[in-house]
């Protein structure tokens, strides 16, 4: 019986520990026989399932689900000069129906502008057709040339979740960007995730931004992953695909944009958060099953306990709760084994004992464990679960606080850096950048910080101590 | 204010009116600027969303969902030959990544056999993983070079459902293609959509299959819609791809497969059997809105009547329908337009008279007036929601009957296809069917015919003379 709570994998095992995860707890298999890309276990995508069930809830709210072409021709692709140079190495091309050449070759999609914004010169007509906030989830494709890794590096990102809105002003643009960025920020807060938001460098903006903002998860390494952009346009695409509306004055105008993704970078980020020594760790919501009945099966009284679980297992169904039996005829330490290693967060034994006393076990999946009137179950396992959320949350933030580090010189921030992010004041230009990106081997994540870790006192920069702002350097993915 | 009920398009009208109902009740854009690919907009894709929804209900009872790689490397494509065959005109190739060349080709899946059975070589190892059943839903590829239709044919289908499954026996496999006729058997019960099920003449089963058995549904012009496939796959394709498990003896035996699809031909077909001169008719579990509340604003009373028609709208809400208020400032009669238009199947109007009386005025997307009590709106609206279903399904049985008729002779069958489907004796050889298909104009769907609708009783062929089975003659999409 596994009694001892899971290790968090460290610096060192992190990255073993990463790809072991991956199939022991059935996430994902990396045997396709093409690089860069994976096939989801049933047992991961139920994962996928409940995170991108979690995002559209979010997006439910003021957004409309819709769903755009997978191919771009080379034309409509090539438009936007800047946005082109930001992925002319990366594109797939489709040059081939059956056995004749295509007259105009296509581009699989790294992602949508070229492809939704011919459409919404068609659609955006006048002010009243705005703010339009579409998103989609879909399938897109870049040709790494990096390495590539499972959620994280892909050639088929299999679940990009991507949003295109359209607005009457630079402002209102502005304004959405802001609630893009609270919508991530609850998004990752379902998931348990701490996530630090700042400005991108205007060097590392999307291709054909006015600016970028993002947000950047911690891994047990240290190394940051980026696992969400937001976008403001400006009007450099509706200019380029003639998005324009007619104003309450009868004028046309050009419009304004802003577009925002989410890739399966959050699951990377929620399996490496979580994750220990003993497989997943899955917050309830996330969790395609939130609850395992174990029976204690003793001979004489098999088929009572047998019973009693099913009982107990139709009552949590019937209050919504994900919820199943594990009859099989194994020992409960193997059982106890396989759930854990699939992310379970609440585990229920129920014995010939516990029949007698009118009780359930309860051990959640950090390994506290409690006796449980059987009388308020439901109830109890509802407390119990978002307790156990809770928890995750609090252990979460403090294993990501202490990888943060306010360092006021280069030698503090090469320190730093090796174990998590350092908080540097920097001037903002791109010399000084440069400067401390070759020294320390990072990059400049970004400035403007949203993290209520991390203060927002001004300095001066640590390399030409003029007048700076806090900015997060880190080792990225 | 629309007080006449809706008329079908006819073998005339159909053609026009489909491709109008595509833009006017917003389910597809065709501007997209790549042939055969097109846009769904919100409208469609939240009908899209409830669709497949319900085949998703119906597949998690006893399948696990997915997730393959899109793209398929050339070597795994070419190695089942009669599977090739099926589809070497119809695959896009991808050549280029960046501005490099490919070592080896991708496909484009147009099916993902090839995708998925060199995971399930690995996947499968003894008698203990079978049966395995699997489903995945996903954009596929078709390079057709057909006239392309918006939802019928086309070169990207962007929800292909398709479901793979391993047993141990030719004869389990068999078993699971009569489970998977009956699942599609319920799902189009529940599209209120009639089909015929028949096996597909030999010639035209799936490349590499043993048989298939096929769902048509008959379109308002008369003409077959294939919506739905389940293919006997024997062990064609576990012996290519080295599918094989220990059974209880220890010996290593060839797995057996099957596979179905269903692709979004299922929303072409239930928007076509429907829908009417005013727009979609959708049924209530396929409706994104079910219920719409039109506030009758009078000057003198306006807060109140809105207040009223909120609280309406709140007790729907709770109910867990799915509710639409209408307040804009426009005429009712421009409101009920809009809604028929979007095929919402309950119309509920609230002016100060209803409110004085206690009572709610409903209109059916059929055009069936009620006055309902207000008291008990909730259970009433569910009530109508479920006749309004009924109706539906019986409507669309009576007009699929007058489309189906016997016919003894190639003349009688000649009249029969002209509006729909004949049904002839046919002795099952390959020359006789070409007798046919040749000399109407037609092909021949299949025979083993499941409806209830036509009878079983055997008679002799049509053109030998020798005795024949009833099979399903028409011309099909």
């Amino acid at each position: 019986m596994s009694e001892e709570k899971g290790t968090l994998p460290s610096k060192e095992t992190f990255s073993e520990w990463y790809n072991e995860i991956l199939w022991r707890a059935e996430v994902m298999d990396v045997r396709y026989p093409v690089k860069g890309v994976y096939v989801w276990y049933p047992h991961g995508f139920a994962v996928r399932k409940a995170v991108y069930s979690a995002l559209r809830e979010l997006l439910d709210r003021d957004h409309e689900e819709t769903l755009f072409p997978l191919l771009i021709p080379e034309n409509e692709f090539m438009k936007e000069a800047e946005h082109i140079k930001g992925f002319e190495e990366e594109v797939y091309w489709v040059t081939h129906g059956g056995t004749s050449e295509l007259d105009v070759p296509l581009a699989l999609r790294p992602t949508s502008e070229t492809a939704i914004y011919p459409m919404y010169a068609l659609w955006v007509r006048s002010h009243a057709d705005l703010p339009l906030r579409l998103y989609q989830i879909v399938n897109t494709f870049r040709y790494e040339t990096k390495h590539t890794r499972p959620l994280i590096r892909l050639r088929e990102i299999t679940s990009f979740k991507e949003a295109h809105t359209v607005h009457a002003t630079w402002d209102d643009a502005k304004d959405q960007v802001e609630d893009a960025v609270a919508l991530y920020t609850e998004f990752y807060r379902r998931l348990c995730v701490p996530v630090i938001i700042s400005k991108r460098p205007d060097w590392d903006k999307f291709p054909g931004a006015d600016y970028t903002m993002a947000t950047d998860a911690v891994m047990p390494d240290g190394r940051t992953l980026q696992v969400g952009t937001v976008h403001h346009l400006g009007d450099n695409f509706s200019k380029t695909f003639d998005i324009s509306f007619e104003d309450e004055n009868g004028e046309q105008k050009p419009a304004f944009q802003t577009c925002y993704g989410i890739s399966e970078r959050c699951i990377a980020a929620l399996i490496s958060v979580h994750g220990d020594d003993k497989g997943l760790v899955l917050p309830p919501e996330m969790a395609p099953v939130q609850v395992v009945i174990v029976p204690i099966i003793m001979k004489k009284r098999a088929d009572e306990i047998l019973e009693s679980a099913k009982a107990l297992e139709k009552e949590l169904k019937e209050a919504g709760l994900r919820v199943r039996i594990d009859d099989r005829p194994l020992r409960p330490g193997a059982k106890y084994y396989h759930w854990e290693m699939k992310g379970v967060p609440l585990r229920l034994e129920l014995g010939p004992r516990d029949i007698d006393n009118n009780v359930v076990m309860s051990a959640n999946r950090l390994g506290e464990k409690a006796s449980l009137s059987r009388e308020n179950i439901t109830e109890d396992v509802r407390k119990s679960l978002d307790a156990f959320a809770e928890s995750l949350r609090n252990r979460a933030e403090e294993t990501v606080k202490e990888k943060i580090r306010k360092a006021d010189t280069l030698d503090e921030a090469g320190k730093a850096v090796e174990d998590g992010v350092a908080v540097v004041q920097w001037c903002g230009c791109e010399s000084c950048a440069n400067e401390i990106e070759k020294r320390l081997n990072v990059s400049i994540l970004g400035s403007e910080i949203r993290s209520e870790y991390i203060s927002d006192a001004e300095g001066e920069c640590i390399i030409c101590k003029k007048a700076g702002k806090p900015a997060l350097v880190a080792r990225s993915y």
